[in-house]
Parts: structure tokens; sequence; C-alpha cells
């Protein structure tokens, strides 16, 4: 029984998909099978809330597609897990996380306090509100910022590597981290240098939030756990949706059904 | 100089527009002009999250028109404060808030503790996030649910006011609440009679929002506090939207101008 | 209906009265009349939690003839708050609040973090024990002391001014504050330039007192929400007062009467 | 070298001051002198936050002449420490510690739960907010008020001892505690048989208090621990003090003296 | 390239490690070898923090020998998590885990609130320290003791599952648990009906453990990432070790080397 | 009736027994019998908690020994309080505490914030842990490490006091700390000179758990308070521990007995 992991890159930004997909291939279990999605409109980063709430609409649509097509699992690729809470709630079968759920709850146990490395300050407020939300606040070092947006980090890979190094060097020195989360999914790619070269834990969020999603599809497919459906996540009446006009109106046919 | 408020309903739930609107008014300042706009489509109420998210699109482009037609302040008349902080990132001159951030920190100077009388249990885990963001955990004395949806409450009032009654009664003596929330902004026209059987404050939240979304007009005119446009609030860059396309793709047409 | 505010200057300070009067009289609202009360006797400045002990009679026998002489909303103008809750207890009518109560609240809604510009490093322990009181512990970047005592911000304005962009600037770029506090109400006055300057809110904590103030006086008139009377501000027994012969020991005889 | 302990009765109720010099004797260590004081004036009991502050000015007076007196240490015999901050300010060589910071230390080190016996549901936002303050927030089982005054406990011995037993027996099986605390000075005398019947440490805050004060005072005596006088407890410049006045004014001739 | 992760039983009960055993495999991946190791002396159940303490020696042998053995991951199966961040200073490649970090993190991305199913009250003040240490304090509903011993559960299954199911139900319904949490390894076997029946999920913590130690050996193969030996986790030098003698005084002989 | 205290010296490094003796009977209340034991084997410091846990199993005997010898309270000396927990489960009579516990405890009633001298970056996490166990995150100025470790100390006192110096300055002038604690016991003997040099309280840690443990063995003697046997300090069964051979196999014979 092999196991269907979906990658959805929240952003209109298809250019790397397919150097993604080999990228996540690489680390994949051997029966899991890789796809990766971006959004066919709206914003080509998320570096914003506004960003975030436009491709939300995107992003919950992809979701549903995706569990209609019987994938197992999903991953929204944004460090700020936008849209995931909302994802879980729609979801009948399909397991959905987010990379900062999955690198923070992975970096609080290979060590005792972790630093995140950001493109800008901008981010940080939003991000230390997931850090709290998560329960982490005591794990915390610092936040470091690159001073490059999303889009930067491979335009010129030499000099943002150059960047990290420098904040990853301050965090473990100044800041006494044990472990370097990156802190942008676009940050993908650098870690392993890094991670060579200062002898620590650097946790690449990308694969931190794939793997964990193929580790969770993996716990539903044998043990059968899956997101609780009392509660937080209590789903929607599809029969509501219906009568409200939602699937005509957020272009959405066939993936709400009135019966469901 | 007058003050123009808004009371953004974000459901596509228009009906009672007018009588809200009568309502506000009754309590407003002299010199506010108030309106109130439900959204052209999406879900009629906000229970869930998926609902948020889908509503959000609407309800930042109401934020957008708002600005653009000079309104000075606005609330999202929710209790969840759905899309707020991505609302507070696109205002330039208008000041926005929700019945949440407004109806807690009221609650939290009127008395030690609170109780939040919501429509159901669905809803208090979300409900308990805004609590620890807005910084009242040592407040919150207890969610008392009504078992209730948020369009039931005008369907009986007189039930509704005697589920109110019961839950308020166990909210005192039980919980030892010193002032009462009703958390849903429909349950509105409620907090009256209520507040003068049990002699405590009942905060309304469609008021608590409005009166201070007025003060923060008001605040704004005379004083020139409003949202700090730096750091978790600072704006998007209006070119890489147009360049994105967003407008057209998101039927925004004019809300977003690249030389903004 | 007017409203009729007072200014307690919790100190017995009152060669700027009149200055602070006309100061707030700027910023009020139409309909209301404001009045400044400084105290008869007692420290010139509550920089020591034995001052604020002391001053606290004076305080609340202001608190009590203010009620008594019909005022809807007090100010206790000071940034520790000093005897909020003991006022509260004490009032029927009257609402009361403080400058730090009123500034936070108001900062943590304009920005994520915000910085308090003080006088000394001493005022910080309990103003830090306030911060935590009123759950902004979140919201907290920087206490940034100027190195001058309550008396010290008037004598030279210039001087003050000078320290207080040194250390505005420090707060935004090094400690991330997106709004300024100026934590002291003698810090009146300087707000107006700096705002322009730095292009960020920055809060004068006696406008932000007073106008809490007036907003609450205004709630209660309109909404008649006040000060709960159960729990925490249950309100002492006037027979009691009156037996133990407070009345004619503390100099507060018409002030308690048996019969309250 | 023996060590003068002085017991603060911070209200302006003689009556039991004998029974409980005998009673602080009765446990006192061998080398300990102690002396018991009330009020002169003022409430009979500070069971609102109005009479803590208008006990507080014959509180502070009692340290300021208890140091001159010699006293090695005073305790503030009242389970709300009142004015313990400002007390801590003022003194020079003499310690000063309350019955909360006391008894609530101890019992976090005698088990992991406690529970607190009080009088009033009224005492508790404030007792809590102690909890807080003196970092015991994981510790709190629960309060459980047993519907008495502070001047009811010793008027009917029986009764109130009964009420206690069943409230401890409460506490033990549903609240999970495992150190009772009885939350009032004036429940002195009780513990011993509650101890014994329940067999948990049941803790005496008249004596946790003492205790406590003999212990620091000691501390002081044989290796030189004091309050800082740097920060929070930094005291107040007496020349400033007599320069207002104060001494006249507050009936304080001879305690403060400009050259201090 | 196959895994090998071993599931250490740290008590001297040895009875059920065939079942323990076919039970993991049941359950592990394809390319995962199992094998479970119990306690050659000692306590046979950990209720007790004495016994944790008793049990540290061999649990911290057994680790050793693990690693020298060419283990890729160890679970300590005991729920309290006992000697877990001592065991991580002294692996070298071995990746290390217990069954409450693993089972609160994933009980926590499943729902928002989670109930913990133990044994007796006396296990509750440990379990709620690791809440708090692992960040989920947010996320207890409640703990819920079934009156039995660890050594209970697998004497009379029939009468155990009644009781969890009773407890489990009071859990859902009553505190508002999304999620169950089984909480001690000897639970085991028992998840599956429950699940089924109650409709949420319900998590065996031996498997949790168990999966997320297989789940942390597969990172460490393909990605690198393994336990920070840099801060808390920092090893202690083994030269420091042999020069005390420590490996001939606690039998350790050949496990640690001062070449190492 | 005199006191007997012991302190146990929790790693096998003897050598200063006699002066640790001395220094402590120096400080010693006049009735108080004081002994010091150290460890007949294990580490000769705690810097790990691999180390610590080795210790464990001597420690516990040593306070089981204790016990039988009518030790009336023992403190374990290292600054990271280990098995302090397990000691107070298997504690009859005698009472035990730890140096952390002790001065923390006190430094947070001399001062508002305190800060650690430390010797390492790494013993950090875990004291930090404590610094929250114990409830004073609050109070935590800084932790400052000398780069020194614990048998550093003593081997070249005046480069040791030096260093002090330096960090106790930039704790006091840059941490705003008010209280210094010298976070090791083998730190001993250095406080006095810089208290009275920077005239701020300057905890030694093995004077403050001595003291503190005679303190609780007066309480105990006088007036009955000890551990709580009930929840998290509930004793094991001694039938239970003679059941499964612990005294022969843990080298405990005569120290538990089945009828116990």
């Amino acid at each position: 029984m092999g196991k269907r992991v979906l990658y959805i890159k929240p952003s209109a930004y298809a250019t790397l998909n397919g150097d993604i997909r080999s990228y996540l291939e690489k680390y994949s279990d051997v029966d899991t099978e890789v796809e990766v999605w971006s959004m066919p409109r709206g914003p080509q980063h998320l570096e914003y809330e506004y960003y975030q709430a436009l491709a939300s609409q995107e992003i919950l649509k992809a979701v549903l597609r995706a569990e209609q097509e019987g994938f197992d699992a999903a991953v929204i690729g944004c460090f700020d897990d936008p849209s995931l809470d909302a994802a879980r709630e729609i979801c009948r079968d399909m397991v959905v996380t987010g990379p900062a759920e999955a690198a923070m709850g992975l970096a609080a146990s290979l060590g005792e306090r972790f630093s995140v490395i950001v493109g800008r300050d901008k981010w940080v407020p939003r991000m230390r509100e997931n850090v709290v939300k998560y329960g982490h606040s005591a794990h915390l070092a610092s936040f470091r910022p690159l001073g490059l947006g999303v889009l930067d980090f491979h335009r010129d890979p030499a000099f943002t590597a150059q960047r990290m190094r420098e904040e990853v060097r301050r965090a473990i020195t100044e800041d006494k981290a044990e472990v370097i989360i990156l802190g942008c999914t676009m940050e993908f790619g650098f870690f392993e240098q890094l991670q060579q070269e200062f002898g620590v834990p650097v946790i690449d969020v990308m694969l931190a939030g794939f793997k964990h999603a193929e580790y969770l599809a993996a716990l539903k497919q044998k043990i059968g756990w899956c997101t609780s459906r009392v509660g937080k996540y209590a789903p929607p009446p599809a029969s509501e949706i219906c009568d409200w006009g939602i699937p005509a109106d957020y272009d959405l046919q066939g993936l709400w059904l009135a019966e469901k």
C-alpha cells in the first residue's frame, strides 16, 4: 500500500515546481508518490497576511481536490502554516500539516533551543505567534533575519548561503541556539552544507513539512490515527455549503456535494 | 468633523442589516455616520474556520473599498475577529477593530473575570485562542455554550433569552464571573434585560466592537494615533500586487493601483 | 447630556494644573467638561511605592468626593495606575481608569510590540508587573529609561525631547518596537513631534488615560456598562466604615454615610 | 545575639494581641523576642482593597518605627501581604515579609499542589494575583471559601473548625490538594487538629509568616543577606521626603530625617 | 538500508516482551528491525520517581549498549519519559525518544485538546510537569485516572477496557477532549476498539513512541538530522568517566572507552 | 531538642568535606549538628545529566541511611537539585531540600530580579528548567557563565574571584540584577567579598541550601510541617520493593524492610 503525498505550494509561483519535486523525491520513502501543485492565481509569495488571506481560497480548493483525488496527506508549503486549521476542518480522510508545526516540533526534540533564520523583520511577529501556538516559547533562542525576500533566496544562492552562514554563526554563538531552523520553504536546499559546517542540526522546513506529512499518512494507514472530527476541526455541513451556492460562487463545483 | 464608521457584516446574510444600523445608531455618537455592509456572496454565518477563510476575500475587499470611500473606521462584525490582522495591513488611514478585541479589553477593565456565552461547543477552541492572543487568559472564568447556532438567536428570541438567562446565572454563581460577554455579534439586543436582571455588566459584542471603532476613529482624528505601519502591520507593496494581476484575478479593479 | 471627567493628579504638585487642563481640553469631546485636581498634601511625584502608598489616602478621598460631585469618570494620572483597584471598589456610579491600562490596551491594538520610554531604571520592575497584570507580556519590546525624574521632563523640554528621540530610535531599530509609549504622565506634550518624526504611533499616556476615561463615561451613559460590583470590585459596607470611625479618623466626613 | 521580631497586625483590632503573642512565642526560637502591634486607627479587618489602602499609612509608619527601635524583622500579618513592597523600600536594616509569600513558598516545597481555605469569595481575585506574583500558578489546586469573615473565625471556633473540616476534605479529595493553606492570619490556631485529622501539612499563615520573618532575621545576622537596595526596592531619599513636609503632614515626625 | 529500532522496557518485567515485539512489528515499517529489551534488575513498574531513579542506571546502560550494537533509534518505553535527557547526552549516533514526547506532539496536531487516561492519581503531578515541559499546557483537557496500577491493565483486560470506556466518555463529553491519550505504555492494545467506538483518535503511547523513534531514525538516515551535541545534550567526556573508574564501579566495562 | 542536618555532597569528591563542614558550622544554629557525606563512588562533579543519573543511586541510598540514622533534614548539595523529588518520596520523617529551591526562593524575596553566575554554558538549559519549575521565570535577569568547571573554582581562587567580579558587575549594570546567585555549591566561600564590594545580596547556594534545610527541620520539630505523603510525594510500598529483590540487587540491605 503506497502513500500519495501532495506538496501544496501555496503561491502562484511555479517556476521551481520540478526542482521541488525532485528534491522531495530524493528524501521520500520508497512507497511514497509525490506531487507538487502551485496555485493558478494569486500572490507569488506569502510574506504578508493579506497575501495569505488572498491565497486561502486556492489553497483550500487544492485541499478539497487533493482529497477527492485520493491523496493520503498534504503539506501546505509555507512556514506560516497558512489555512492549516481550515484545511483540517474540510478533510475527511486526508491528513494535513504545515512546515512550522513539523519543524518546530522536531527542533524541540533535537535540542533545547532553536533559532529561526528568516527573510525579513516583517515576518517575525506572525512567526512568533506560531511559536506560541505550537507551545515552543521556551525553546526559542532568536529570530535572525537575512534581509532577503522569499523570491531572493534562489536568485543568488552563493550570496544567500553566505548570509545564512553569518546568521547561523551568530545564532549559535550569541543566542546559544542548539538547532537551526531555516524559516521559509524557499530556503530549501541550503541546509546540508550548513549542517556539515556548523555541526548542529539545520532544519530545512520544506523537508520537515513533507516528511511529517508522509509520517502522518503512514500513521493513518497503519494505525488509523487522523485528525479528530470533534471540536476544533469539526467539519462544516456540505448541505449548508451547497444551499448557500458556495460551489458556484467560489468555483468549487464538484468539490462540495450536498449529500456529503 | 464627523466620523464615518462602517459595520462590516462579514457574512452573506443581509436580512437584518436595517435593524443592525438602527441598533447601532441608537448608541452612536452624535457626529457618527453609520453604515452596515454585508457580503455579496459566501457563507451566511462564520461558525467554521473554513467559512472565515472563504469570507476573507470579500471582507478584505470591503475594507479596501471602505477606505477608498473615506470611512474613518471599520469593525469586522464577528466575535472571532476574522481577517483583522490582514485588514490592518492594507489600511492606510482607516482604523479597523473587531468585537473580540474590543469586548475582552473592556470586560477585563470592568471586572476581574468574565464568562463568554457562546452558541456551540465548536466555537470554543478558536475563541480560546483569541483570549490568549489578546492577553486575557487570567480573566477567563468560562465559556458557556447555549446549544444554538448564529442564525438561531433571533428566530425565537424568547427562547434564546431564556437559555441566556440560565447560562448567565451559572456563569455568575458557579464560575464566579463578574462580567458577561455575549460571544457572538448575532446575540445583539439581549444584553439590556440581562444586565438589569443580574446586575453585572453584560457586553453586547456588536456594540462593543462598534463603539471601539468609533473611539479609535476619534483618536485618529484628534490625536493622530492609528495602526503602526512598521512591523506586523507593514503594508504590502501595491506595485507587486498589480504586477501579479491580483486586481483582475480577484475582482479588485480600482482598489489596488500600482502607484499607491 | 454632557460628560464630566476628572483628571486626578495624584501628587501634591499643582504647578502645571492649568496647563494640563488646557492640554486635555484641546483633545476632549465637545460635550466633555474637564477638571484637574492635584492632592493637598503628600509627595510631589510617585516614583516610589512608598510615595504611592502615602498618596493613596488622598487619591481615594478625591475619588469619593468626585463621585459625590457627580463626575462620570476619573483617571488617576500616574502610569503606575496607583490605587486603581481600591478606587473601583468604592465607586457606585463613576468609572475609573488609569494611564497604564489605557495606553497598553491601545498600543497592543495599534501594533504587535511596544516599547515604554521611562524616566529611571527604578520604575521598571513595578511597570513590568503592570504589563503582566494587563496581559501584555507578549507585546513588550523593551523599557528604555531616559535617566530623568518625573519633575525633570518639563524643566528643559529641549533636552528631554532630545533624549526621547535617542531612545525612541533605539526602541524602533534595535528592539523592533512598532508603537511607542511615553511611560509617565509628566511626559505629556512630547508625543506629537516624535510621532511625526518617526512615523509610528507615540502614545502620550496622560492623553490615553483621559480619553479612555471619557470613553468609559460615554459607554456608561449610553449603554449602562460600568464596573462590576460583584467579586473583585465588590464594595465595602459603609455602615462598617462608619462604625469604625473611619470618616472622623481619616478626614472623610460626609463622604461615607452609614445608610449608603 | 538575640533576634527581635515584630508581628504587625495591620488592622485596628487589638482584642487578641495577647493571645497572638503567646501563640507565636510557643513556636519561636529560644533567642527570639516577639512583639505584636496593632494599628491605632483604621479598619478592623482588611477584606477590601480600600481597607488595605487606608491601612497602609499606619502599617508603613509602624515599619519605620520598628526599624528605629531596632527590630531585626517584621511580618505584616495579613494574607494579602498589604504594603509589603513599599515596606521593603523604606527599611534600611530590618527585613520584612508577609504570610502569603512565606506560606506559598513553603507549601510549594512540601507538596505539588495546595488549596487555600479562605473566608469569602470576595478575597479570591486579589489572592489569585498574589499566587501569580509569587510564581505558584502551577501549584494552585483551588480556593475554597468558608463563607465567613475575618472577624468570624474566632467567634464560634467549633463552627469554624467544622466548616474548615468540610472544605479541607473537598480540597484533598476533589481538588487533589497535597498541602492546605489556611488563607487568613485570623484562621490561626486551627491547623494542628486539621493536620492530625487529615494527615497532610496544614499551613497556619500567621505562623508561616512569623517563622519566615525569624528565619530572614537569622540570615541577615549570620550571613548578611537582606533586601537589595538596588532596583525594585531602592529607597526614596529622606531629604526629598522632608522637603515636602511629609513628616509633619503624615504624623511621621522623627521617623524621617533629612540626613538619613 | 534498513532501520534497527530498540524498544527499551525500562522495568524488570519481561513477561510480555514477546507480545510487545509482535505488537510493534504489526505496525512497523517494512525495513524496520525491532527488538525489545527489558531490564535485568530493578522495579517491575515505574509508578514512583524513586523507581525511575533506580531504573536509570540500567536504562542508560541499555542505551550505551544499543548504540554500540548499531541501533538507529531507541524509545524508552514509559510515559514519564524517564532518563530521556541523559540518554540523549550519551548517544553519538542513535536517536532516542519517549512515549510522552511522541504522543503529546502527535495529539496536539490531531486536535486542539487531549485527555490522558492514567492509572492512578499519583501519576498526575509528574505527567503534568511533562505536559508543561513539552509545551502542551494549552492542549490539556484533563487527566482521568482509572484507579489501576501498571501491572493491572492486562490482568483483566475486559475490566480495564470497561473502565477506559467510562473515562474516555467523560473526557469527551465533560472535558471536551478531541483526542485521547492512553497514558501508560502498558495500556497498549486497547486503543483500536476505543477509537472505533468513540470516533476520535485514541493514542496508544507505546505505538506512538515506537513510530516516532522509527521516524527519527529515518530522518537521521536520509537527512542527517539528529540530536544536537551543543548545549543541553552536549556529551560528557569519556576520558573523565574512565579516569573516575565509572566503567568498573557501574558495571559498564567496554561501554565507555577513554579514547571515545 | 537539637537538630541534625546532613549535607549530602552528591559526588565522589571528598577532598573538601572537612572545609565544607567547618564552613557550614560557622553559619549554623547553636543547636544544629552538621555532617557532610560525599558519595563512595561515581562522578566527581555533576555537570552532565548523565552524571546526575549515575549519582542518583548513591544519593538516594544516603537519604535512606540518613533517615535511619535520625537526621532531621538533608540538603542535596548541587544547584541542579538532583534526585530531590525521588528523595522526598522515600523519606518518612526527614525533610529534604536543594540549593536551587532554597536560593531562588530567597533571592525572589530579597529583590525583583536575580542573575545566576554559573560555570559553563552547558549548565544553563537544565538550570533554566528549574527556574521555571520553581516559578521564578519572571525573576530571572540572566545567566552569566564564568567559563569554569565545578572543580576549577577552588583551584585558583583569586582568578575565580576575579572572573566572578567581572560577571557580577555585568549582571548588575547590564542585566539589572538586584540579587546575585552563585549558581554552584562549589562556588562556596566567595560571596562575602562580592557582597561587600557590590552592595547587593550575593547568595552562596551551599549556605542557602543548608540554612533552608535547618529551617525546615525546625518547622518540622516545632510545628509538625513536613513533606506531604499524598500525591506527588506519596511513598512507594516497601513490601513491593522487597518482593522485587531491590535491597539485594541495589546494595540497600537493611534500608528497605518489608514491614515498613
